[in-house]
C-alpha cells in the first residue's frame, strides 16, 4: 500500500504515513482533497499555512499509455482559491515505485534560513541544504542537482520565481532527458515551493519494486485496448505527433478566435509565421525532433527539440498556447524568438501563459512597444534577478497591468486566459469563467467540440449546449486528472464509446476492485466539490465566476460578444 | 436649488442637471448613492464604466463650524469595493457657493489623450489641456495653476501617482494656504482621476451667491451652541489644537496599541522621540505653528506648520497616522525625516497610511533595512517617476509584499490597517473588519470608547461591547460625512447629550424641513446600506469582513489577540 510522505520544512522532518482517509486517491484527487481538508482557506498563499501536495495519479507506474502526470496543489498566491496544476517529466512514475501516494511539504522556515533540498529513494528521505545559488537559471540549476545526485537527477524545481515567490512561478519537472522542460505551470505552485525553502526534490527509484498488479493478464489486455483506441484518433494518433500542439495556431485562427493584440482581434495576418507547419519544418531543417513525449510510456509523443538555426538546442515542450502568448497576443511573428521566451520561462520557472499576457499588459502600458520580440524577451530575463521589472513581470498580468494602469486585463480569478478567445469559443469561455483554477482552457476542453468537432459539434459562436459541454467536460478532465493520465487523451476518449469502460478496466485490474464508468465520473465530481468548497470558504462568489465586463465588445472577424449572464454560468457548476 | 455637474472626460462636455433623485444628499451619502446606483459592481476601477464623485456635505457652505470637508467616491482601485474618501481643503465651500451639489467624471479618454484641467466659475465650466508636466510634485503643479488661474488657485489635483493610476494615490485638496497639504488619501482614489485624464479642478467662486437660508435666526443660535459644545470638550478645545491628533502617539503607546515593527509589538520605545509634544516643542522653536484650520470655519484648528530645523516650511496636516506609519512601524524616531516622508506624500500624491505599510513590507521583504529613514524617503521620492520601484511602492502594501513573498500583510480588503492594533484596541479592529471601506480608523473611531474613554467605556482587549459601538460609530460617521462635518466633532458630540439636535437644528434652519435625530441616523444607516449593497453586488462576502489570519497570534506586551468570529463580525453591519 502506497504511503502519504509528509514533510515538516521548519524542522525538516519527515514521517510516512498510511493514507488513510486519502486512501483510493491520487493526482488532482489526492491533491484537492488534501487542500480542502487541511488548509485554512483564510490563509495567506505564502504563510506557513498553506501546504504543497504532489501526488501521482491512481494510473500512474502502470504500463498504460499515457498515465505518468503528476498533479501539484494548494491555495493558489495567483488566484486566492484551489489550485491543481498538471504535469509531464519523470517523477510521477518514480514516486509510485518508491510507494509514495503523494507528498504534503507543511511549515515554513524562518525568512532567513536556507533552501533546502529533500531526496527521496528506497532508503528513505534526506534534507540537506540546496548546493550553488538557488537563483541560478534552472537548466544550470539542474546541471548542479545531476552532479551531486548522479547523472540525469529526476527533480522537482522551484526556479528562480518561485524562490522569490513570484505568483507566477511555476514548478519545473524534468522530462526523460534530465531538462527541466515541463511545467506545472499555472497558479503560482512555484512560489508555494519556495516559500517553504524548498528549492528541488530529487527522485530516484533505483532498486524499488516495480508496480503490482492485480490481475496482471487483465490489465494487459485492457491495456493494449486502450494503445488502439489512442493510436486509432486522427489528434491523438496523427495531428500531435507531427506538429505537436502547435497545430492549432492556423485551426483556431481560421476560426476568428485567436487573441490577436490582447484580444482585440480573432484573427492575426502572420498567424503560419508562429504555426506547428512553420515549427515542423523549421525542425525538420536544422536536425531538431518532433516526436517526444514527457514521460516514459507516452504514445502521443506532441512533444519536440527545437533548435535554432545553427542547429542548437533551444527548447522542448513548445506549446501552441505559448506561441499564441507570446506571439499573435503580443503581435510577435518570429518563432525562434518566441522559442527563446519558452526557454526563458522554463529557466526562470514561470507560466508561459501568464507571461505572454503579462508581456501584453507591458505593451499597453507602454512599457514595450506591441510587436517588441527583442524587448520582451530582455524583459523575461530579468525576472529571477533583483531587477524590479523582474518581479513585477514574474507576478504576472494583474500585477503588471496594475503598475501601469491598464484596465484591459484578460483574467478570471486573476489568472491569464489562454489562447482561445472566448467570445469565439463560448465553451471555453464557460470553463474559464466557472472552473474553480482561474481561466483555464484544460479544466474543461470545449474547443473539441466547438471548433474541432471531437466528442460532438456545438456551435462555437452560439449559447446552446455550452453550458452543458462545459459542465461534463469540467468533470471528466478532473477524472483524466486524477487518474494521472495525459489530458490529450480525452481527444480519443470522447469519439470512443468503450474508452472509459477501458480506463475502468485497467484501474479494476490494478487494485483488484471493480471500477465503472460512473466510479470514475463520480471521482471527477468530487474533486470539483472539493474545489468549490474551498473556494467559497475562501470568500469566491458566484460574482467570480465571471469574464471581465469589456468581453461584452465585440470581437472581430465574427463581431461576436460574451452574453452569459451570471445566473446562466452557475449551471456549469457542479 | 443646487445642481448635479456631469463631465463626459471623452468628449470634454458638461451639463448641469437636477439633483433630482439624489436631491437632499450630500457628501458621503451622494457618493456612495451615486456609485451604487451608476457604476456596475463590476468594471475594472479604472475603466471608462467606472466614475468619480465629488461632494460637499450637506451643511458644507454654511457658517456652522467644522462643516467644510468634502468627500470623494468611486469604485477603488485598492480594495475593488465601494470607496468615500473625505479631506479638507477649500473645494468643497466654494462648490456649494456656485451651487453645485456634486461632479460626476464620467467615462474615459483614449490613452493617449492629454490630461486637462476643469475649471469651474460662476459662468460655468471651462476644460482645457493641463499646463507643464503633469508628473510634476504637487507643490510645483499649484504654483503652475496659481500662475494659469489666478494666486492661491483652489484645486483638487491629481497627483504624479494618480496620473499613473497607481492604487495608493490620493486627491490632494490646497488648504487656506494653497498648499496641495490635504488628502483625500485612502483606496487610490487619485487614480480613478488620473485614468480620466483629469489633473486638476479648479474652482473659484468669486462673485458667486451666498449660501442662503430657510431661517436665518435659528441657524444662527443653533450654530452659536455648537461652537460651545466644540469649544467645551476637553478634546476637540484643547488636546487636538495644542497637539494636533499627534497627541495620540503616547497615550496609545501607552496602551500597549501602538503597532510596532509591522504590528509585531503594542509599543514602541522610542514613541516619545515622535509624540506631538515633541512636535508642538519642535514647532515653538522653529517659529512653526500650531493651530490651524483645514478649511474657513474650523475652530479646532488641529493642523499646524511643521518646520525642519532651518526653519523652513516642510509639511502641515501632520496626523498622528502618519508619525505611526513611518515611525514606530518601521522602527524610524527620526521626527523631521518622518515630516520630509508626509512631505513627499502629498508631493506625490500618495496616502501616509499605506505608504508607513508599504515601507514596512519593503524592510520585511528585505529591500530596506528595518529603522532605514533615509531609504525610506529615497523609495518614496520614486513614485511618479519612470522607477519601477515607484510604480510598485505607489501600489501599496499588498502589491509591495507580492514582490517580494511577504506573508504578513496588515489588511483588510487589500487596504493596509491604521495606527491601532486591533488585538489592543478591539472595538477598531471591529471596525476595520466590517466597514465597507477596507481597514479604516475613520468608519467607526472606537478608540474613544476603548482607550480615550470618551462617549463610553468599553475594555479595549474584551470582546463584550465592541460589536455594538463600532455599528453604531459606523452609522453616526456616515451620517457626519454626509454633513460635511469634520470627524473631530464626534469627540464632542459623544459627550454631549443635545449634540446631535443641535446639528439636526441647524439642518432644519438652513432648508426649511424638519430634521430630527433620527434622520440623521437614518441618513447615516442609508449610506452603509448604499455601501454594502455596492460591495455584495461587487463579490465581497463576510469572509471579507475580517482580520487576516495571523491577528490570532498574540500581541506584546498585553498577550492579547484577535478572537471574533467572522458570524460574530456581521453584527456590526447594517
Amino acid at each position: 500500500m502506497s504511503k502519504l510522505l509528509r514533510i515538516n520544512t521548519r524542522k525538516r522532518t519527515f514521517t510516512f504515513e498510511e493514507m488513510g482517509e486519502y486512501a483510493g486517491l491520487g493526482g488532482r484527487a489526492l491533491t484537492s482533497r488534501i487542500v480542502n481538508k487541511e488548509v485554512p482557506a483564510d490563509c495567506h498563499a505564502l504563510s506557513k499555512y498553506n501546504k504543497l501536495i504532489i501526488a501521482p495519479g491512481i494510473l500512474t507506474g502502470t504500463t498504460a499509455a499515457n498515465s505518468g502526470r503528476i498533479s501539484v496543489g494548494a491555495k493558489s498566491p495567483l488566484t486566492g482559491g484551489i489550485k491543481e496544476s498538471n504535469s509531464g517529466g519523470v517523477v510521477s512514475q518514480k514516486l509510485v515505485k518508491l510507494g509514495i501516494g503523494g507528498i504534503v511539504l507543511e511549515g515554513k522556515p524562518e525568512a532567513d534560513a536556507p533552501f533546502m533540498t529533500i531526496k527521496i529513494d528506497k532508503d528513505g528521505v534526506t534534507i540537506e541544504d540546496a548546493p550553488g545559488d538557488v537563483l541560478t537559471d534552472n537548466y544550470a540549476y539542474a546541471k548542479i542537482l545531476d552532479e551531486k545526485f548522479g547523472g540525469k537527477a529526476c527533480v522537482a524545481l522551484a526556479g528562480p520565481a518561485g524562490c522569490q515567490g513570484l505568483k507566477a512561478s511555476t514548478i519545473q519537472f524534468t522530462d526523460p532527458d534530465g531538462r527541466p522542460a515541463r511545467s506545472a505551470g499555472r497558479g503560482g505552485l512555484g512560489a508555494v515551493m519556495g516559500s517553504k525553502k524548498v528549492k528541488a526534490l530529487i527522485v530516484d527509484d533505483k532498486d524499488a519494486p516495480r508496480v503490482e498488479y492485480a490481475d496482471k493478464d487483465a490489465f494487459k489486455e485492457a491495456s493494449k485496448k486502450w494503445v488502439n483506441i489512442l493510436k486509432g484518433h486522427p489528434v491523438t494518433g496523427e495531428g500531435l505527433p507531427a506538429y505537436g500542439t502547435a497545430i492549432l495556431v492556423n485551426i483556431i485562427n481560421e476560426a476568428g478566435a485567436l487573441p490577436t493584440k490582447n484580444f482585440r482581434e480573432g484573427r492575426y495576418e502572420h498567424a503560419n509565421d508562429v504555426s506547428g507547419e512553420t515549427m515542423a519544418a523549421n525542425i525538420e531543417k536544422r536536425g531538431g525532433k518532433t516526436k517526444e513525449g514527457c514521460h516514459p510510456g507516452c504514445i502521443i509523443q506532441c512533444s519536440q527539440c527545437y533548435n535554432n538555426a545553427k542547429g542548437e538546442y533551444v527548447t522542448s515542450g513548445f506549446e501552441y498556447e505559448t506561441l499564441w502568448a507570446f506571439g499573435p497576443n503580443c503581435l510577435v511573428n518570429d518563432l525562434d524568438l518566441i522559442a527563446e521566451m519558452d526557454r526563458t520561462c522554463d529557466e526562470k520557472g514561470i507560466d508561459t501563459i501568464e507571461m505572454g499576457n503579462t508581456i501584453a499588459m507591458a505593451m499597453e502600458g507602454g512599457l514595450l512597444e506591441w510587436g517588441d520580440a527583442p524587448g520582451s524577451l530582455a524583459l523575461l530575463k530579468k525576472v529571477g534577478t533583483n531587477d524590479p521589472l523582474g518581479r513585477m513581470i514574474g507576478n504576472g498580468a494583474v500585477f503588471t497591468a496594475d503598475a501601469y494602469g491598464v484596465d484591459r486585463v484578460p483574467v478570471v480569478k486573476n489568472q491569464s486566459m489562454p489562447a482561445y478567445d472566448p467570445r469565439a469559443v463560448k465553451g471555453v469561455g464557460v470553463t474559464y469563467a466557472t472552473t474553480t483554477q482561474g481561466a483555464d482552457h484544460t479544466a474543461g476542453y470545449a474547443v473539441c467540440q466547438n471548433v474541432l468537432k471531437v466528442g460532438g459539434d456545438v456551435d462555437s459562436h452560439g449559447k446552446e449546449g455550452q453550458i452543458e459541454t462545459s459542465k461534463a467536460l469540467q468533470i471528466a478532465t478532473a477524472a483524466v486528472d486524477s487518474a494521472g493520465l495525459c489530458l490529450f487523451v480525452a481527444f480519443a476518449v470522447l469519439d470512443s464509446a468503450e474508452a472509459l469502460d477501458v480506463v475502468a478496466d485497467m484501474l479494476s485490474a490494478r487494485f483488484g476492485q471493480k471500477f465503472t464508468v460512473a466510479d470514475i465520473l463520480g471521482l471527477g465530481e468530487s474533486v470539483l466539490r472539493d474545489e468549490q468548497d474551498f473556494n467559497e470558504r475562501a470568500g469566491f462568489t458566484e460574482k467570480d465566476d465571471q469574464l471581465p465586463r469589456w468581453f461584452k465588445e465585440q470581437l472581430p472577424p465574427h463581431n461576436v460578444s460574451w452574453d452569459f449572464t451570471t445566473e446562466e454560468l452557475q449551471g456549469a457548476k457542479v
